[in-house]
């Protein structure tokens, strides 16, 4: 039996690396628990933010186990399992499945351009059919700045009319309003998740299941209350609340920036370590950012 | 002691899969063995022709081995070895320099967009030292079109600069007249390799080393004929004649139009397939290409 449908504030949580750039695994489980601690309904480990792509395939195996033999619970992860090849998309997919994850963002197979939705429909498709688990669910990954290609709004409702019980829901980063609320109008129960708190209580009001947002590494509470707040009197206020953090944080490139205020939040220059060919924020800029949020109470 | 630096016509091998998409090993090394017989100095596989990133790290480990295992000459293999972490581009890197490859052709990790020449530095930087082999022979593969990413001619100066007995050319796919000139002249000896056979005769004059086409899959014997007589009074006619087939076959997407040939003049369906998400030409694109090639003696 599938899970039921994610909803709520999933963080992307961020990697963190030592000095010699392998993984910081104590450090990664204790900002993962304190995600929760804070609110966070789970955790999209493995993604954009978590810089997955620069993780080794060997890597992504062994941070989702770690994970789970930590004591997190397995259906709080929607781990990133997007390959170009059909191949290790269905090793991370199945691996995840097996380990009893909540779901998967998939990102479309991110190497070619000018691929037809057709192309993309077959390889998604084989995706699914080759891991062929009755757990698996599905959350397409919309991030055509990163990956080039996009899930089309006609490409997800075919692949929701193809596999209705897998493909499950939508990471829409393209920060594309008009996007999301096709997806919403269209497939009722459709799980979509925009990627910025600021969009969240428009996207909740038209149906949206909650956010997936960078931001949410280090403002999750914020958002959380947002969440649970948003049919009440003081959404608009909870709304503007978190969205002037946001406000400050985009202005800089996302995952250093994340990782300088973890950094300076928990006193460790550790955080600030992130793995080529990205780069830390300059020293100007990662003073402007923190002097930037110290005004607004936000550090 | 590291190879001498590649020169000549080394075709992007195209590699073959069954109808359930698993790669097809005995016609790959029959195409191999015929692309050596027919004139190829080498063979660049598993770069983007070869839909590489359409495998998975596994099979992209296997059918090196097997390359090397069938008894083609280690020396003779230019194999891609790009990945967007550094973590697997090190693992494919070391694996073909210690099968005794000729070199490795080198992706910039083509996820991130928007990257500095510093991030790409970084990155080129830890693969080289990482894998920490004298033997080691970098050539950069520029395809800007397909990675988003380019290696620019103030970051090749840079790595030139920093390994100089490593890094030792660059295949041009961008198409760039003056990026090749550029290259050219500023660095005397790097083997630059343009990706199409209408720009080799120009390209040996200003000092290329060669050319890595895909067209060379279908048509090598001609690009041969060019590069051995680009000195000599046939060199304009050797030039347009390969140029006139080149001229077809780039009105399609190269991959399915080389695969179409392929089956076309082995007489067997099987070289169509191609994995998701890319596509077989249609019936009508087959057939023009087909029919084009025929007028021109072609096929």
């Amino acid at each position: 039996m599938p899970f039921e449908r994610a909803k709520g504030i999933w963080p992307p949580v961020a990697t963190p690396f030592r000095s010699d750039l392998s993984v910081d695994f104590d450090r990664y489980i204790a900002h993962c628990r304190k995600l929760l601690a804070e609110g966070a309904h789970g955790l999209a480990v493995l993604g954009t933010t978590s810089e997955a792509n620069s993780l080794d395939l060997e890597e992504r195996h062994e941070l989702l186990e770690g994970l789970v033999g930590s004591g997190i619970a397995a259906e709080k992860l929607l781990p990133g399992t997007g390959a170009t090849s059909i191949g290790d998309a269905v090793l991370l997919t199945r691996h995840a499945t097996e380990l009893g994850a909540r779901g998967v963002l998939l990102l479309p197979p991110f190497y070619y351009k000018a691929v037809s939705d057709d192309g993309l429909f077959a390889f998604a498709s084989e995706v699914i059919e080759r891991v062929g688990d009755d757990r698996l669910q599905v959350y397409l990954y919309n991030f055509p700045q990163m990956s080039a290609l996009a899930w089309s709004p006609a490409l997800v409702a075919r692949l929701i009319t193809a596999f209705p019980d897998t493909v499950a829901g939508l990471k829409d980063s393209s920060g594309d309003v008009a996007y999301t609320e096709r997806l919403l109008s269209e497939h009722q129960g459709f799980a979509v998740f925009p990627s910025s708190e600021s969009l969240l209580l428009a996207a909740l009001r038209k149906g949206a299941a909650g956010c997936i947002s960078a931001t949410a590494n280090t403002h999750v509470a914020g958002i959380r209350r947002l969440y649970d707040g948003w049919r009440g009197p003081d959404a608009d206020k909870l709304h503007e609340a978190t969205s002037r953090i946001r406000q400050v944080v985009q202005n800089y490139p996302f995952i250093p920036a994340v990782k300088a205020i973890l950094a300076e939040r928990e006193g460790t220059p550790d955080w600030l370590h992130i793995r080529p060919p990205l780069e830390q924020l300059g020293a100007k800029a990662k003073a402007d950012l923190i002097e930037a949020l110290r005004k607004l109470d936000a550090i």
